[in-house]
């Protein structure tokens, strides 16, 4: 943790009467207490529609960011310096992996078509509209000194939404449809958009031919493929040594560890190997609670649900404070030395050109989609794909991260011009929408009493499955009879493919993979009746 | 988290494709493969005595320290740099909080006064002992450029115990009484030894006068007492606004996070102030265990129950892991510039230092005590007084922390010295008498097959002492004559000192504290039935 030493000494303490850098403990301090008013303040406006903790957090984090501001007489407001390696090493994993976690697995799946869609040809759109605009409308305002790559990263920078926030402001039992489609696109939009703006620092722009652009597709498929199949296989890994040690035998406490250590290292493995870490802690997080989760001990399971729910809600929390506390850094501010004039000029543009990009892909593709789907049930309603766009919109953490990535080093001032506009892009998008969602959702959806089809669609259609196979017969049971059953299967899979798929990978789970690597009813053995709650994570 | 920069890359990766600094990455991954390999090695050797996840961690990291030499062609075996701020600041407070939450709070008060003698008084004899002998001693060695100051750290430095391992090696159910006094012994002994150590640094030695003695016990007592008081008050704290704000209505996760953050606070708040950390965030855990777990919901309990545990139990083997990688850091033996013999004449100089001057307080004050006690089952016998003086040998991290803290900055070859021997006496410490400590209380104590008096007489004086308060009557029911129970309580006092007081406590605990702050009998709602294992932490 890269800890600022810029920090005066603010009470005059005996310094030789402590081990530690007083410096440290008092940044330490202030943000453990700022944590603990976040909670309480959170907890206080719970009813309350139009706030939540990360707008708590981040109003939180301004507000301390003014007073030291003001204790310091108006020369820094840093306590921390925003450090790309905390963000990405210590926050990011816990609360990716605990969506993973929590996600309800039978909605993501279901949608997971349109999740993939909206997360890469999506971010690609977006990506591509935001460059050309940046580079098209900068030139007027008066920035001038930007290069090509530094557009194409603005644009890879404003394409990642802000799935944490999303997170917040959607509810995954009031609205599941649109949480697992918005949220789901976050986390493979964050996975596209890293790789997009790692390809772009990467590129050689002095020979660029036709093949540039299937290179980027291939190592975007790659990465995507290959990070997924390693979450998938630490996540089998931990549920099949669980099973065959059986940690429980001795001590609840190794089971967690156990399960929180092989969590995050497949994260740090998927960095070494220059994977998306995102896209393997959140498909090792599915995995663990498919499987590892129902192998261990009915204790470790409400801690594990628990303790993971925490860590990633400190950890969320924390990013808010931050990115709050350093928007008021007042050296940036001097070194991009424009005018206010210009700062809104600039950051009115890039807001502008983040909502064009986005709308720019989920009203054409949600179309594209429902012209695919038969059952009118199946299909987006302009309403939903209004929430759609505007609960993407917000802009967080990990744009931050890549802006100070790509401007942090440049030595002229528009590079530091680049990084404010985009913390105010940043704090404005996320104080507007992360308010106003909430209520928008209601009003749009909630209060029209028209039940959301998508959701209600999914048990009708699984119950005319499960009608069909009883009038064909089981395909397992009569081996004898074959044709049948094949053919009306894969009429099936061309009618339903969703629900089919979902159907034969029961099977399959129920006959190859739970005997192996445990999971609901194959755990070795059941020391109590399991929580009701703890249902809700095993659905598919 | 100083994480140092100087490993090269291992493996040659395109490093413009990852946004994270590949050195910090790999030194993450390899700490976080080695803990769990720890944890599987510690699960697979439960049954074994002579080992533990202290030892197998300790030798874990020796071994992987010789690989990284052997990589790096014997430049150097760091990965992390050890950081007394990564130790005192993230590792350091879960273990202790995580003591104080879970340790059986009746043992621990029932021998306050002679965990207090031991820790104190202990403590300083040591500190007196280890210094002069190392003054003494080191001149005929050939070590002649310590000053004064050098050798008081020194004794500092070999006073602090490992309260850390003495958690793994002893049993808090088969040996209750030895647990307790060895290791509230260790809580009270690391916070003694580092207000020595700080007491030393600071001190001013071109004018040393009979007042300086006093002054460091006032400093200490003083230490003690607001330590003590704060951690007691931040726990109440936690408490009162768990009770009144009750965040279980909304979010466990609300109450495990605030849970988390006060205990730690409380540590943070303790340093700010200059006290002892350690000493607040134990007592913090108590008045935690006894007020606050009581208030929240069950999904709460059994989370903060294990989740502290595991987090305890993590740093514990991180600890390990650390100081066996780092004990092999070529640097520092080449600084020290020193031949064989002198490193095994110094360290095995300190080593003796270590058992006399553990030997010459534990059995002189365990016979004080045994004077001042009158029942013969509360006398420490000799076979115990063996075990403590045993178990307390072991010195770890804060040891080594000390030492960094003294001779790090020094430009001499004796505090390169100084620093490798340290290390050699506590991985010597730590792997003879971890391995050998559990065998040795089997074959002392428990196979002899004589109940541990002090252990058995707890409840017998108990029950006593409520046949007194029956024959007396109650003093709180029969106010009219007050008298003869007045008479008869003070008489009991003197008879059964610590039951009367404990007696006293629950009387007032019942009367005033729980109805404010919560605790077993007083939460505001049971959502069902507490497990088995939870009434454990709630004894007193």
């Amino acid at each position: 943790m890269t800890v600022s030493e810029t920090l005066p000494v603010l009470v005059s303490l005996p310094t030789s009467s402590s081990i530690l850098n007083t410096s440290t403990v008092i940044a330490v301090t202030v943000f453990v207490t700022l944590l603990c008013a976040c909670i309480v303040i959170g907890h206080l406006l719970e009813e309350n529609r139009w706030a939540n903790e990360s707008i708590t957090a981040l109003l939180l984090g301004l507000a301390s960011g003014a007073v030291v501001l003001l204790i310091r007489k108006g020369q820094s407001s840093r306590l921390l310096v925003f450090s790309e390696e905390l963000f990405f090493i210590y926050l990011l994993p816990p609360i990716i992996f605990n969506a993973g976690f929590q996600v309800k697995k039978k909605q993501f799946f279901k949608n997971f078509s349109i999740i993939l869609m909206f997360g890469i040809c999506g971010t690609i759109i977006s990506f591509c509209l935001i460059s050309l605009g940046a580079f098209l409308l900068f030139k007027r305002i008066g920035v001038t000194t930007l290069g090509v790559k530094d557009y194409l990263a603005i644009g890879a920078i404003l394409s990642a939404t802000d799935s944490v926030c999303t997170l917040q402001v959607l509810n995954q039992d009031e609205t599941p449809f649109l949480y697992s489609v918005v949220f789901g696109e976050g986390v493979v939009n964050d996975a596209t958009s890293i790789v997009l703006f790692n390809s772009v620092q990467s590129l050689d722009f002095s020979n660029i031919d036709a093949m540039t652009a299937f290179k980027l597709l291939g190592t975007f498929l790659y990465l995507f493929f290959s990070s997924t199949a390693l979450g998938i296989v630490v996540g089998l890994l931990s549920a099949f040594s669980i099973k065959t040690l059986y940690f429980g035998r001795h001590s609840t406490d190794r089971e967690v560890a156990i399960m929180m250590l092989l969590a995050y290292l497949s994260y740090m493995v998927a960095e070494l190997l220059s994977l998306s870490g995102i896209l393997t802690v959140f498909f090792c997080g599915i995995v663990m609670s498919h499987y590892t989760w129902h192998n261990v001990t009915e204790s470790s399971r409400v801690t594990t649900k628990h303790g993971f729910a925490t860590i990633s809600f400190m950890a969320e929390t924390f990013i808010f404070l931050y990115v709050g506390m350093d928007a008021l850094d007042i050296d940036k501010w001097r070194d991009s030395n424009a005018s206010a004039g210009t700062f809104i000029a600039v950051s009115s543009t890039l807001f502008a050109l983040v909502l064009v990009g986005r709308a720019a892909f989920v009203y054409p593709l949600a179309n594209i989609s429902n012209c695919l789907k038969r059952r009118d049930s199946d299909k987006i309603i302009l309403k939903q794909q209004f929430i759609v766009w505007w609960a993407g919109l917000m802009r967080g953490a990990v744009t931050i991260a890549l802006s100070y990535n790509q401007f942090s080093g440049g030595t002229s001032s528009e590079s530091s011009l680049m990084i404010t506009s985009t913390i105010i892009v940043v704090l404005f998008s996320t104080v507007m929408f992360g308010s106003v969602t909430k209520l928008l959702i209601e009003a749009v959806l909630l209060r029209h009493a028209k039940p959301t089809m998508s959701d209600a669609g999914d048990f009708a259609s699984l119950e005319d499955l499960r009608l069909l196979f009883l009038e064909n017969g089981d395909p397992s049971d009569n081996s004898g009879n074959q044709t049948a059953p094949m053919r009306s299967s894969f009429r099936l899979l061309m009618r339903h493919p969703t629900s089919t798929v979902h159907y034969f990978w029961r099977k399959f789970d129920d006959r190859f993979m739970r005997p192996v690597f445990g999971g609901r009813g194959f755990v070795p053995f059941v020391p109590g009746s399991p929580t009701g709650a703890a249902d809700e994570t095993s659905e598919i």
